[in-house]
């Protein structure tokens, strides 16, 4: 169906535009059943290239993937104490199967930690048997009263991996690692660079010793969780009588963390990159890199799909994923709205025009200021470019990205007073100094809405530390990052 | 763990033989969830390397994947008649969430199509939409009173696809589509040959119009349906509102198949090629194609690891998935044992004397008859024949296969009497006449405990087909394949 209709412009609601490029390109839809979403192939598709690349990270470094049960006991999921209070709220809950009653409900699990650590319990024995290291890709759930298409939703899809260590030395360092991995495939791959740190007590994972976590500034300067690594001690072996015999002989509880990234970074994608036509997808993701359009002038069409389908197989050789949309109810022009809304790098036109003078129009997604989105270039030429072009395309959107994040981030602010106005005033990411205590962040929230994203790595300190709390209440314990959340 | 414990010989209790086999080899495990088992490293590898496969084969006939959602409405699954009545026992039933009770309960989907064509009915509006070739891969849930590992779990991970065609010709051009490409993937990639054909009524999916499918023979003579393809009509289009404006500007109910294959598969390959020693995993499958043990004797091993690491590298180049298995704790003769159970198609071991010679020991999982296991060879000569041996084992395992499946089918079974001795003298397939009706059916599985596994398609009938029903109560209808089955 052409659906030529404008977008929400971003500046008039950011909200509004988000929902309608999601829906109108074709990422997702919304479905019967409350707070779940469908995902559509357009926006699987993107979902796959992001699986591809992690696990291939995951694999690398030496994780293995695995699968275990949807369903968790009720009773283990209770055992934790901070667990369940954090996720008692959000359970989904079985408590028929095969026509009867269930005399134990199950709950969909929210996350795996309990049901995995009482399996790797039953595995580990000696230290020989540690490190393990699985990851498991997996539907979770978590009943939620507000959702937003990817960004929040009842169901999602998501990757949870669980370690467990010898010691809490090499626990802690799996868990940077990991921080480390996601950070550096949100900025490789989506272009969506994040600042990584420690979440306050109050932020963290329930049932974790301490959470790191990836945060990403959106277009309307929101931050966005993208991903977090959590050090859980010994808090769950405790529960799960997950223990092994060390060198020395001694029985000792193993040391654990979990990690984890979602559908969530597709929405990340949309709003890091998205403009008022569209989506803009980095190549890498891209499921299409390439759309070639052939121009069906003329009595004989023929000769024109033969060279949009020579060209396609010649991109194909290069490792281009390209496709050729010859659908003969669509004008050209319906075609290049829908591809540029889906946020398709490049295209290709291919006309009779094109083929008597050996040339090809190529057109651009994003169109470096002062020039025009449409270049007509010899054949030889566009097909020549195209793999430096798109490793251009994808380095671009990380620097606008880059840019906009820095530009959009205030650092030495002193006041709660100076917060509130930076935050007003359309700026991201503001770095205070804080005293340690949840007062603080609790008077801050309900003056700005924002919250402690994170205590910044040590990359992404400032260079002069703050002496004093934001609240003027105290001496500072360490720098934190304030900003309006997803 | 070293564990040297013999298996259960599989002429003395194939059942237990298979249990342990997939315990001990660490393929799964089960879990403290009833009916749910655990997929282990070395299980879910394997079934990765099935997905990959699978899905290729998909994406090269033009399917593509989405995700929807796990929950489905219990009204949903109540308005195909068939539907609800084929899977109402099965159910498991979602009452309780965020804290409340539910007004409509939900179940955990046992399979999509109430959801999916639900969404295809919102996203089909003309011919012009058609087809709607999708695929999703998930987990499942149907809650089964009697389990076994990988064959009947409660919730099990597989892959179903739904379309929708403007025709029932077009459907069912498509439902034959993919059981070829079942079939094919079955051999090429698991060396398990099926039959192929039709289901009859009584063992059709429950709101299909016809189910075709793949029954391949395992070991213990018991066939395994591997894979079902069904054409679904318009039952489905009726129930969800699944409608279309045709070329002729006419109303119409569009046509679906759905069709999948599971985990079960896992399954399948163990009990088609394992042996008394353990899995054998075809070279296509196995997530460790070679393994390099190297035999740490003498002061120095440093040079012997070099070797182990240098060969693998070399392996890797040539596309071999290789491991080095350096663990200090176990012998090298543990580390064989260990191995050989897991099925991995070759062994290299890399010894002081080997490196001195230039030579390396090459130990195949399967032993020709009158060779020996293991053979010296120069280390040129082993790594530039590996790919080609990996090949012809692969070959080899489907040969072996299809040759048992015929040698253990019987053609041109004419009394109930005589397909009662079939099976009791330890025939799988056995090919008889059938009347067609559903009465014929229950007397043999009354007797025999076996059930008409396909109508089989044109390729796998007898030269001769049978005039008479196996009851001898009228004229054949159809050739029909009985067996027992898993």
């Amino acid at each position: 169906m052409a659906d030529e209709k404008k977008l929400t412009p971003q500046g008039e609601d950011f909200s509004a535009w988000y929902n309608e490029v999601v829906l109108r390109s074709e990422l997702a839809d919304h479905s019967p059943v409350r707070g779940s979403m469908v995902i559509r192939p357009w926006g699987y598709g993107i979902w796959e290239n992001m699986q591809r690349a992690l696990d291939d990270k995951f694999k690398e470094t030496g994780h293995e993937n695995a699968y275990f049960p949807l369903l968790i006991p009720m009773s283990f999921i209770e055992r934790e104490k901070d667990h369940i209070e954090g996720f008692a709220p959000e359970l989904a809950v079985v408590t028929r199967a095969g026509g009867k009653e269930l005399d134990e409900p199950y709950v969909i699990r929210p996350t795996s930690e309990t049901i995995i650590y009482s399996m790797y319990a039953k595995w580990v024995q000696s230290y020989r048997d540690l490190p393990v290291l699985m990851n498991q890709w997996a539907n979770v759930m978590r009943w939620e009263l507000r959702t937003r298409l990817f960004l929040r939703t009842s169901e999602f899809l998501w990757q949870e991996g669980h370690t467990a260590h010898a010691t809490a030395e090499e626990a802690e360092e799996e868990t940077l690692l990991i921080l480390g991995i996601y950070r550096k495939f949100m900025e490789e791959w989506i272009g969506m660079p994040p600042i990584t740190g420690l979440k306050s007590d109050s932020e963290k994972f329930a049932g974790a010793v301490r959470s790191y976590s990836c945060e990403a500034l959106m277009k309307d300067n929101k931050a966005l969780q993208a991903g977090t690594s959590h050090f859980l001690g010994q808090n769950f072996a405790k529960q799960f009588e997950l223990t092994f015999q060390s060198e020395a002989g001694q029985e000792e509880f193993a040391w654990n963390t979990s990690w984890g990234v979602s559908t969530r970074l597709v929405g990340g994608m949309v709003m890091t990159h998205g403009d008022d036509d569209g989506l803009v997808v980095p190549p890498r993701l891209a499921p299409v890199q390439v759309v070639i359009v052939p121009i069906l002038r003329g009595d004989d069409i023929t000769p024109i799909l033969e060279k949009a389908e020579q060209v396609r197989l010649q991109l194909k050789a290069a490792g281009i994923r390209a496709k050729v949309d010859a659908r003969d109810n669509l004008s050209p022009g319906a075609k290049y709205f829908e591809w540029e809304r889906k946020g398709v790098p490049f295209r290709i036109e291919v006309g009779p025009k094109d083929i008597e003078q050996g040339q090809l129009a190529l057109a651009r997604r994003l169109v470096p200021v002062g020039e025009k989105r449409k270049m007509f270039l010899p054949e030889a030429q566009v097909l020549g470019e195209l793999p430096a072009r798109l490793e251009a395309f994808q380095t671009e959107l990380m620097v606008a990205a880059q840019a906009r994040r820095e530009s959009n981030s205030i650092r030495g602010v002193s006041t709660v007073g100076e917060l509130e106005e930076a935050l007003a005033s359309g700026s991201g990411f503001v770095y205070t100094g804080w005293n340690g205590t949840s007062a603080v962040e609790e008077t801050v929230k309900a003056r700005t809405k924002a919250t402690i994203r994170v205590l910044p790595s040590e990359e992404f300190r400032s260079d002069k530390a703050p002496t004093k709390c934001v609240t003027g209440e105290g001496a500072s314990v360490a720098e934190v990052v304030w900003a309006r959340a997803y």
